[in-house]
């Protein structure tokens, strides 16, 4: 029995809500050892009333040492086992534009990319041509007909679209043919295993006819592909926590994460305000809402310490209208570190702080790090964050007499 | 491997001895965010005392989040995963009569009720009829006679007994007839499987025939069963362990579920004190005690912070008569916690404090939630802290050269 046999069967539906707000990448580190984190650094004075009426801690996003990508990161957050549950870069990339991915179709992340007369690549990604040349092209490669399979080209942003292969026994597990370096060619989409045989050809063909069709293109005259991935198999948080999920993300990548969770992805809006004016808007309709803030990752990714600093100031500005709402469980955490000082994510355990009546309080009155090493909800796996927010919100039964 | 892999093939009989001490629900919270829990509350010198010299630390029952009944709180005290030892209502509660339930039992949970001239449930506890009413209509209802199984029906009090059916090919996945509502009709005991079919078919004519028995009783004239379940298959304590485990408990419960686990139940005593003097008369003659208090959960459960208090206080009070018996290790903790304000079992950390010689002390001075976060056994799952005690106690060998 494990922790989703509990609470199929415990959940219930007391109309408690639970917000969880992501700021992406909050965990940090100091510049220098005897510094500050970015957390410790942001001016949060409502972050701060929230854990010092509530409890704080850490939450490890898959297992001690291991950094996360945004899938394994949010899937934990969502009460998935990231270990468990694995979710392709293709299947998300399609889940993150909206595309309706259906259990036999295999998504693929595909790059534009420059080669030389001999097919050898010289700019992996273009020159990140402008967002509206990849709609073009993408649209250009549609025209793309391959026997028995129905072929999807959609644009993502800049060098970057999807392919979806759609039909009968196709399996994602396909070599990337991304080489991941300039000055060789484009590898060949290899099987995995016989089952992915039919994939494999299929995207070959596919290159094939991208390459004929971006032939006189310049920058973007070939393709690559990589992240092939069949549509994971996700029990929804409905099933799952009993819970109508909706997500309210700016960047497609996370609403895609949501929905294959099951969660109602809220029309995306464009900015932080609106996002707290969308859960606002659809506040009776749902039992948990999802808010995703990027700008705290990428400016850690950028290194921008200041950056993030301010970012996360702008998260705790919103935080009364929020707490406005009176939801049962206020949830405000990362997915994953992203300390400015090493310029991308990393493992180091994440910042959570919970607030609802039921907390047992701890002593900790600040939202930073060394608060949480301290804090009330000590250390705990991130796939147990969802059913610790049932528990505060009275939408767990008892197990056993 | 697990645990009881390793402890059964580690364990030694030093003679040292083992006290485990369970305050019911002895965690709690504050009835303010910046107040103090019960245990907090409470004055406990002796208590103190013990964390001063030894390590206090939280458990975690079953999983974040998960709020436990007894059955799965006691097992992980016990020493057993309560998601791999599932013990069913019917089976806890034969065991808790002193029952002597055997492996091709079936118990079920009988609650005595009331149906109008068209069978519908007007009371499904019959007034809470007096214990003495219980014990009349129980042995009245000992002349059912089912072919080919033996029916055993036993008084719990009030309202409740148990009926036991012992026979071949009877297995415990059949439905509840207890409709948990008043204006309906009792459910059918339905098989969930072919294998429990047969127990269905006893079921219901154990109904019949019982129906007809209370026909002219008032107001308990009709039953319902819920929780059939058969005996659970776990290992003792002394095959696991290699502990002689005894019990002292005042509540059926608590003795069924140490039964359950092959304890020696002693004879029950009356109160904490003839407790003591219980422990104290057998000290002789076995490794490891468990006294269960129950009154500091079922006031937790009435909403009685004060009364609450003053049980932890009371328990506090025996702790020098237990001390003075010279235990390897003394054990104080709870199985969940049931906080006043909730009244109810909760899913929040459950304090616990070990002291023996071989403790490695930590800063604590005062039994309490806040401590406990900051002692030296930290946060740990429950079913982890019988091998801590072995260990304390000296009773582990070393795994691996």
């Amino acid at each position: 029995m494990d922790i989703h046999d509990l609470t199929r069967r415990l959940q219930r539906d007391n109309g408690g809500k639970i917000v969880l707000v992501v700021a992406d990448g909050l965990g940090g580190l100091p510049r220098t050892p005897d510094g500050q984190t970015e957390l410790e650094t942001a001016r949060t004075p409502n972050l701060d009333k929230l854990v010092e009426r509530g409890v704080c801690g850490l939450s490890i996003p898959v297992l001690p040492g291991i950094t996360p990508g945004s899938g394994p990161g949010h899937l934990g957050l969502f009460g998935y086992d990231p270990l468990q549950y694995v979710i392709g870069r293709g299947a998300l990339e399609a889940a993150g534009i909206d595309f309706d991915f259906g259990p036999s179709d295999v998504a693929a992340r595909g790059n534009f990319c420059t080669v030389d007369s001999d097919g050898v690549i010289t700019d992996r990604r273009a020159g990140r041509i402008p967002t509206d040349t990849c709609v073009r092209l993408s649209k250009k490669m549609q025209a793309i007909r391959i026997d028995g399979v129905r072929v999807f080209v959609e644009p993502v942003r800049e060098h970057r679209f999807v392919a979806v292969f759609r039909g009968d026994g196709l399996k994602g597990d396909v070599e990337d043919t991304d080489p991941q370096t300039v000055g060789t060619k484009p590898l060949e989409p290899n099987p995995l295993n016989p089952e992915s045989r039919r994939t494999a050809e299929v995207a070959a063909e596919f290159i094939r006819q991208a390459r004929e069709l971006l032939n006189d293109e310049r920058p973007a005259n070939m393709v690559t592909l990589r992240g092939f991935s069949g549509r994971p198999e996700i029990p929804s948080m409905q099933e799952v926590y009993g819970l109508n999920a909706a997500a309210i993300a700016v960047y497609p990548m996370y609403r895609g994460l949501a929905r294959l969770v099951g969660m109602t992805v809220l029309p995306p809006p464009e900015d932080l305000d609106r996002q707290v004016a969308a859960m606002t808007a659809h506040w009776a309709s749902h039992d948990f809402f999802f808010l995703h803030y990027k700008y705290t990752d990428s400016t850690g990714e950028d290194g921008n310490f200041d950056e993030k600093v301010r970012h996360i100031e702008k998260v705790d500005a919103r935080i009364p209208d929020i707490a406005a709402l009176n939801p049962s469980v206020l949830i405000v955490t990362g997915d994953h570190s992203t300390p400015a000082t090493l310029k991308s994510h990393s493992w180091h355990p994440v910042p959570v702080l919970m607030s609802a009546a039921t907390c047992r309080p701890d002593a900790e009155t600040r939202f930073g790090e060394a608060q949480c090493l301290r804090g009330g909800l000590g250390r705990f796996d991130a796939k147990y964050l969802l059913p610790l927010a049932l528990a505060h919100a009275g939408r767990l039964e008892k197990f056993g007499a």
